[in-house]
């Protein structure tokens, strides 16, 4: 079956799923995005997103083309039509193609909305199993990371720079402290079994799926610290993790090649991962 | 006469111009732009925009599609194909659309080229003799701005301030000091008829106009300094301007509202506006 994507009001095969090069996600990076796991055929935590895309579009004056409502059918419709049971939808709203380049906003255009699914097996990865490893980068991007912009070169760079490493993850030092991963959050169970992560501010994404790990874990009466990290604390805690949409919990067990513990997934970590899959196949939609 | 654009290889009209959502300048500002200005239909300073690309993709690893040779054929090929004979020729070059959506590199992916043209009156641009305003901003932008990256968020936002605040410009500060403009290169003459411009380096993009302006004026045995200059020093000058492809030189008689000595044009200014008109048109090809 080919597959299908979403694309200004039509649904039309991936293949030809284009926008105008004179569209200013294209042209600019102005524009937003989101990322929502699929499991069994239904969004995972998807209002958090529509609510954070909803803030991400707000804060840079771009008006959605539709209704939150009208998003999330959309993103289930594309999800029924490519018939996806497990994998993550991709949505992408930008301020339009105007008829020219000015950096100045345009009067008068509509905003481009597209989407597009991918499979992944995201319950069953193998990572999830082995952990990863992550190495250091310096924080090098704009101060305004709590905007989920297309403007993602210097996350390009990092991952990439990770990914020739052998590493699964690059986190991004700011200040002598951890801001966040490429894409995702950071997390850390220090010796005292305080479940530490970077508070939000601009200088980090609001993570959706660290929103809810955090809710989860202190509903179990885990304590939680949102505040910064450094390296060297990450390397003496217990246990590490990343979350994100499309990885959920993810076990860290290396920073530029050193251990954390004994280089094993803690159980903490594993327990939860489990604690948010479950959350996530309890409430998807 | 419909207007040309240039796809990867094919010659469409601009309605017609499209890429796909995967590509990588639509979904991670992965991508290096040039704009070139066009005089009586020939190309201004080309060489100079054609090295600043080499040297952007270099930096981010990105191989061109064509060599240079080619890229400077096609654009002359498209300012025909327009019957262009004063505007702008804006160049794009992407890591190009893989099958799905990967921060790292992907593999075997071909990059995207584009290119477009716009009519523009650059000589008799009215703000040329008239001056502009401009306000001040944080630059919040990331670290690598020597990259002429399509990451331009920040500054479709400072120029979207710029704007609405009746201004032509926006200066971007940081650490008390003015970078550059959203989109030129800031330029003071000081009461000792000294021009001063920032150094470049990380923190601001190397202008091709700004380049060719200080040699211009060092030619013509003009004392000029490369270094940062505050909005204090700016406001106590004898004159200012900006420099940029599609702009060429022009003055700065107001920052935030406060004129500049008699809130005129200067006459450096104006004079090096016309040596920089002089040498468009003498070099251009």
């Amino acid at each position: 079956m080919d597959q299908i994507a979403y694309v200004n009001g039509s649904f039309v095969p991936l293949a030809e799923a284009k926008v105008s090069i004179l569209d200013r996600g294209f042209l600019f990076a102005d524009g937003i995005y989101e990322v929502a796991a699929v499991l069994d055929g239904r969004l995972v935590d998807n209002a958090s997103h529509l609510a954070r895309l909803k803030r991400s579009v707000g804060e840079i004056s771009l008006a959605l083309p539709e209704t939150l409502e009208r998003i999330a059918e959309i993103q289930k419709e594309l999800v029924a039509r490519n018939q996806l049971v497990n994998g993550m939808i991709y949505l992408e709203v930008t301020r339009g193609a105007d008829k020219g380049r000015d950096f100045a906003f345009p009067k008068g255009t509509t905003p481009t909305l597209i989407m597009f699914t991918t499979v992944k097996d995201i319950v069953n990865a193998p990572s999830a199993k082995a952990g990863i490893g992550v190495i250091t980068v310096p924080d090098i991007r704009w101060s305004r990371r709590d905007i989920k912009s297309v403007a993602l070169l210097a996350q390009v760079l990092a991952k990439q720079a990770a990914a020739e490493a052998g590493a699964g993850e690059a986190w991004m030092i700011e200040d002598g402290k951890v801001t966040e991963g490429g894409s995702s959050s950071a997390f850390i169970l220090t010796r005292d079994d305080v479940l530490v992560t970077r508070q939000n501010g601009s200088e980090i994404l609001p993570g959706c799926t660290r929103k809810a790990v955090v809710a989860l874990a202190e509903e179990r009466q885990l304590r939680v610290e949102e505040r910064a990290f450094s390296v060297e604390e990450a390397l003496a805690a217990k246990e590490a993790f990343i979350t994100s949409a499309t990885l959920f919990v993810q076990p860290v067990i290396s920073i530029d090649g050193k251990t954390i513990a004994n280089g094993k997934p803690g159980p903490m970590t594993n327990r939860l991962r489990e604690i948010y899959v479950d959350f996530a196949r309890a409430t998807a939609v």
